[in-house]
């Protein structure tokens, strides 16, 4: 008989979000009334309309695709040259960091890219994640056989976890074992926090010193407000023989319905093979591409290039201050807390007070404010203790979970 | 030091389409009056606009997203439900096929599917693919690990290669041995054969005898002119039991720069853990969509729904017409040689005239025809003495195509 892959049943069952949605959605058939009342700062999905330069780009890509001339069927499965172009040089060149075009890898998703890029990598390698983690990069390795059962904790046996929690600024410290593979997301998901350039060029100076490989998810790097913080791995000097890097439209350009995203693999990035030949991975990512993707939708690549517009640079902009807006009304709200993030980040982690579980404040502030917000716990069991609000919201919600938030902490 | 995936260095570096346009460009450099005359019977890429139904219901989707009351952010990683049910209905219900909606995940792409379907299946299947054989299944499990080195022809050791030839209509025979896994591909690519439905029921049979799973690639079903020719492998009784099936936009609807596909996994399909339980596979393909995932774009979404309303069904019949139109000239055209497909499927399959290898008619077809074709050779060493001609074409490249095979078979 045929055999299924044995570590998906290592999985726990109850992944976060639905768990969320289950708890909603019971407390909503007991209490209609209150169920009207309900504002959601759990997921972190964009809710603002796609921006005018980018609704343009997809009629325009629309209509090239009703006409048999200007008609696009397969594209390349790297994505197309002129959007891999835009990338490298907006995000990266003219921010004088040195990519070329044919490093940029355009996908469907920086999630899918995340767990993705496992299928290029190796079962031996030693593999360190911080805790709180964004649980996709636990969840496919333990898919990949490369973790042994959870504990009680919901810490799965053979990865390495690096607490993060208010002594070390929730940015986990460097291991002193040897690691292969090191999963970083800065600005975080989910405690909103971000790693100074020294932390990075440490991180860096360890990769380089161990031959390890740093997974840098910047899927928010548009949030970063403050000077000096790098929005790239790849502002570190040694990088490029180091790090993947992955980015996403999602959650500059409100993409999370269109689906567009790129990964980084610098060509002089190296990994070894069992017998201990250096070789690049670049190609080996090409390949995977290649074989196993097709390639974004045309009319989606079009929405993307938009944004790196004069235009669709200032929408983004207008964008990002709407959101950054909302998560200083949910700060100042929550100011009576001990309140994290939300400055570089659409996040705000906050300590739950009366040292109540995460669950608990999860049920309270649903029950008391009709208020979703995420439970630290779920991300990890540094997380217990601590609560996660999103910005993603209008800004009429934003203000109306303000007030209420404020309410239930002077209660 | 990281570990990479040493699977990927078995990989043959000469992909197919890679090698096809390295020899059209090396071609087109030497011979620039030539080059101006080519035409492209090559890969199987649509030439044709989108359907009108599918270029209003993205219009109308991308004003959709311009609103925030209609906005869209992330959606159901498995699909919109009213694609979903849209699928489920007109693809199966309507043609008495028992497939529920929620057995339906929809994706960017089948040759994503079939090569991500591994992902729940274990290591330890013995695995048979047909000889020609779409490539996409067999470098996937090269990546997976599933083989060994490959051989002088380029087949893998640990693969159970089923030779298709004249004598057996292009339909591999049922091995004698016990397999865990096979691929299907129906219409077929490269040969353009299908299968009856006898045939297809002595494979159910066999898989539900011997536990193993059907990996059932439909993806040209759409071309299917013959009656009696099953469009499903869910049309024979037990297949439910026993099989999976890749279902895809880009032919019919013209997707292959839109990007949607399907995968039909159902709810009684189990596979065997290591202990040897049983465990039903729709959970874990369930999981793996949600976790490395994230939907197709809601506005691909929505042009995929166009697809079956009645004045979509009617525009991919047009388009089904057009495509197989080609197909018959192509086959005339061709007619003084051995001739197969071309009439469930867009592929026509040719034998070489003058004992020429498949390469070598590639060469001929190119320099004196100015024609590119895919020499059969690059499916599997069964495949060597054909070519295929594809009729994604315009009429007019389609009429000029046939008129020059004709001159150069009467040559």
């Amino acid at each position: 008989m045929a055999f299924l892959n044995d570590n998906y049943l290592k999985l726990r069952a109850g992944y976060l979000f639905p768990e969320i949605a289950r708890r909603v959605n019971a407390f909503c058939e007991g209490n209609p009334e209150a169920a009207k009342r309900i504002i959601r700062c759990g997921i972190g999905d964009v809710t603002e309309p796609l921006p005018g330069s980018v609704v343009a780009a997809l009629h325009k890509a629309v209509d090239e695709m009703a006409t048999r001339s200007s008609f696009r069927g397969y594209g390349p499965e790297q994505g197309y040259d002129f959007l891999r172009h835009a990338i490298a040089q907006n995000d990266y060149r003219d921010r004088g960091i040195e990519i070329a075009d044919d490093e940029i890898f355009v996908s469907d998703g920086s999630k899918c890219d995340c767990g993705n890029i496992l299928d290029i990598l190796g079962h031996d390698n030693t593999i360190a994640v911080m805790d709180p983690v964004y649980p996709v990069y636990v969840d496919t390795n333990v898919m990949a056989g490369h973790t042994g059962e959870a504990n009680e904790q919901g810490a799965y046996q053979g990865l390495v976890y690096l607490p993060c929690n208010a002594g070390n600024g929730f940015v986990g410290e460097i291991p002193k074992q040897k690691v292969d593979l090191v999963y970083l997301c800065f600005p975080n998901n989910p405690t909103g926090a971000v790693a100074t350039r020294a932390q990075l060029e440490a991180w860096v100076e360890y990769a380089l010193k161990n031959d390890a490989i740093l997974l840098y998810d910047a899927a928010y790097e548009a949030y970063i407000s403050e000077p000096g913080i790098p929005h790239s791995i790849f502002e570190i000097p040694g990088a490029r023989d180091c790090a993947i890097e992955f980015r996403s439209f999602s959650k500059n350009g409100g993409f999370t319905g269109v689906r567009c995203a790129f990964t980084v693999v610098p060509k002089s990035l190296l990994a070894r093979t069992k017998s201990g030949e250096k070789k690049p991975l670049h190609p080996l990512w090409n390949r995977r591409m290649s074989t196993k993707f097709n390639g974004v939708s045309y009319i989606v690549q079009r929405a993307a290039e938009a944004l790196y517009s004069p235009e669709g640079k200032k929408e983004v902009a207008e964008l990002i201050a709407h959101y950054m807006g909302n998560a200083q009304i949910l700060r100042e709200a929550a100011a009576g807390l001990d309140v994290y993030g939300g400055v570089n980040a659409p996040y705000i982690w906050v300590k739950t007070p009366d040292s109540l579980s995460s669950w608990e404040m999860f049920d309270r502030m649903l029950q008391e404010a009709n208020i979703v917000i995420t439970p630290g716990s779920g991300f990890g069991s540094a997380g217990e203790g601590y609560f996660r609000i999103s910005a993603f919201n209008s800004r009429a919600n934003a203000e109306e979970a303000g007030r209420r938030i404020k309410a239930l902490i002077q209660g």
